[in-house]
């Protein structure tokens, strides 16, 4: 850690005086943040005592101590005077809608996936559900520092839609699957809806389209690998749920004699630098072997995977292997939230427990996990996941004056240990402010309230049945 | 769990009309709450839609459906509309003024107890920085909804008043322990120390002052069996570090034959109804059994105990055997915070992930956890812990119109998984409104913001010694 006010570090592509005070020529910029403690996470892992971010277009221009004031001009000012000022947070997996059914069978049911998603998704899902839904679950996740998520659900143009219009970044997987589903009455059908979808969004500055094949147990061998083919001729990421549970391969013994799905992904041929898994709670040694091989990324997902009772990713080792971790939340009904705030914790704690020792993941590693480690595992790090020059001008800003963040001696162990959504004062997304001073800019809550409370009474009615029919077995899906 | 809308439940001990139009008398109150879902923690777990919570002096006298607002006058009506109505949190387990300390040491530092900890409280332990932290701490403590929590400390009259004046209520227990303290510059002066500090505030509406024998690692036979028998004399609970580290016995081993630490605290006969041990992570059966006769509380700190990686306790077992069972978060060295909020999901997951079970621990059971679970802990469910006539007026508000509180289907999964402290509306504690919207009543944060960055600059430069000094080396007590 480097923990250090640094004397005259100008990251700008611009030279000027160091510390000066003659006049020098000032460039225009858009926003200058100053005051701040900026996290910068590059290489160095550089923090800046009363440093400086400017902002032009969607981008950073500069980075670096107070001097740079001098630099530039721009009509926008923030002064981040007590506040720590990261990279935007990426939650590298989650089913953002589902945030509309999220609570729901909660009171002990263990075949919730049977008796509660399937049911819920099949009557209640529709294209005005998962837009509202996902302004509402955008909504969280801006004010709570997420910049970047990855998801992977249906209708992802409505996604698409909702997440641009409160201004953040996503990669959107649309789902392939082999039994019909909201937007594809055909088994597989995903995938030609994938195709209108990522033919829109191609060259989108905030979306992603992307490739979400739920699972090697639930798409088949030809359509794993159809779907390979389709998102090298169109580079686009791949996500999908890989060893969540134990055995995997086992549900597709007649495809093949792979000791886990990773081994298969890599048998068939699928398994490449454009493959984002999610969970990969049930990884052996070669099996992180080939995902390293392959450069893919992984979504590690601590407090989902705590709370479903499916165990602990070896995100730790990874970590060391330089591997591309990320963290994710998984969607609403396994996690109840989004941000990536609440998981921070859960992202070291659980790797002590798992290893027996308090001194592995310090705050700064799982600070940068939940940056440029998120960025790494949608490889998507030389455009977000720290506060560089050139990169995306993905920025929050978090206040350090309430009770819980005082006092604030490490902020990493602060943001990691003490801080919660609400200390997230500003959120900036590709350069446009999204939230300031935990005022949205961009939407407000009150107009999807209504459209949220009209869904919760409809789906409470519905619930109330299933509830009824809800039985105390075991799945191991569940 | 009876989520009901209760025709007409009046458990006031006055009759009146039940839902009755007729004019009948009406009774003076000092507050009454309206319109919220009131989660009573009764002994059905009843649930009221629009309820209504009537306070007078420093107790509840009547809980009920909106009818009851007919029946009491009171100058202050708060409308808890679309907000829960719960009992007061309970911290079971604390160490408040290490709130000073916080954040400091979390560099990966296996020998953090000897590197940081001794040596910051040596250095940097005095009553005014006790005063002052525990200020800092029990306003956090009150924006989160925690209303009672329990301490082993040193001067704990200090923190007695800082606490009155926040306005929480508080088991404070004076540290005993073999070596000199800042308080205490004899072996075990904690129990001259406790024996004025007891008898100054026995008779507290608010702070039940208490003894706190370090472990019994740290504190001799004789010692604990001098504590036991005043605490019996004084009629006032023992808190006690038990089972925190395996085979505790071990270090003792001149002193018994005992193979737990409970064991031993049996065989030396001061394990009674008095003692509250905190962690118990390593409990066998036996312990377990012994633990339950006595009629011990135990503070489950399932967040702490991850972050420490020191392991998950029994509490599920504990829970099932009806025993009392509480959360705590231990000191803010080892959790950083003393919100309860972020402990609850902890309390759930680390018990699933224990058993691979995702069906237990469910939310309600969670929330009977955190408050009646506690005040049976403290050995103090005949004052608090529950929405019930007669209790003393322990409440909280949460609201549930902010985006990450959307939708609610079930309240106690919406507290256990997706509330955060910011959530907490209004406070409210032996009758006294302590926060109401956000805004401390009692208090101001900035009445001590000075003395926080004071404190802050002071040890920022202490801690920078000891961070040069301190080794990577294994400590099993760290």
């Amino acid at each position: 850690m480097t923990l250090k006010s640094l004397a005259c570090t100008i990251s700008a592509v611009l030279l000027a005086g160091c510390g000066s005070t003659v006049a020098t020529q000032t460039y225009n910029a858009d926003l200058i943040i100053t005051n701040g403690q900026v996290l910068t996470i590059n290489s160095e892992m550089d923090v800046i005592e009363d440093g400086v971010v400017v902002v032009k277009n969607d981008q950073i221009i500069a980075v670096g101590n107070e001097g740079l004031i001098t630099q530039y001009r721009a009509e926008k000012v923030i002064d981040a005077q007590d506040g720590i000022v990261m990279p935007g947070m990426v939650n590298a997996h989650n089913h953002l809608p589902m945030i509309a059914f999220r609570g729901l069978g909660e009171e002990g049911i263990s075949n919730r996936l049977f008796a509660y998603f399937f049911p819920l998704e099949a009557e209640k899902l529709s294209r005005e559900l998962i837009y509202n839904a996902t302004k509402l679950g955008s909504i969280e996740l801006a004010q709570s520092g997420v910049t970047t998520y990855a998801d992977m659900y249906y209708h992802m143009d409505e996604m698409a839609k909702a997440t641009k219009e409160v201004g953040l970044r996503a990669v959107l997987g649309e789902t392939v699957i082999k039994f019909p589903v909201v937007d594809a009455k055909e088994p597989y059908g995903g995938i030609d809806y994938a195709k209108g979808f990522i033919e829109q969004y191609q060259n989108d500055e905030l979306i992603t389209p992307a490739y979400a094949p739920h699972a090697v147990y639930t798409v088949s061998k030809d359509k794993l690998q159809e779907i390979n083919k389709l998102s090298a001729q169109y580079d686009v990421p791949v996500l999908i749920h890989v060893a969540e549970f134990p055995n995997e391969e086992k549900r597709i013994k007649d495809e093949t004699k792979a000791t886990s799905p990773v081994e298969y992904m890599d048998e068939i041929g699928v398994l490449d630098e454009r493959v984002v898994i999610a969970h990969g709670i049930h990884l052996s040694e070669n099996d992180q072997k080939l995902l390293k091989q392959a450069d893919a990324g992984i979504s590690y997902n601590p407090m989902a995977n705590a709370k479903g009772a499916t165990g602990i990713a070896p995100a730790w080792d990874m970590y060391r292997a330089d591997m591309r971790v990320g963290l994710g939340t998984d969607g609403p009904m396994s996690s109840n939230q989004v941000d990536i705030m609440r998981t921070l914790s859960y992202a070291a704690n659980m790797q002590r427990l798992k290893h027996s020792d308090r001194t592995i993941m310090i705050p700064e590693q799982v600070i940068e996990m939940a940056t440029l480690g998120g960025a790494k595992a949608l490889h998507m790090e030389d455009q977000i996941g720290s506060l560089e020059v050139g990169k995306k001008a993905d920025i929050v800003i978090v206040e350090t004056q309430s009770a819980n963040m005082m006092p604030s001696y490490d902020p990493y162990a602060t943001l990691v240990y003490q801080a919660n959504p609400s200390n997230i004062d500003t959120t900036i997304v590709n350069g446009q402010i999204v939230m300031e001073n935990r005022v949205m800019q961009t939407v407000q809550l009150d107009d999807i309230r209504q459209s949220v409370v009209e869904f919760e009474a409809d789906i409470t009615e519905f619930a109330k049945e299933l509830s009824k029919k809800a039985i105390k077995s075991k799945s191991l899906m569940d």
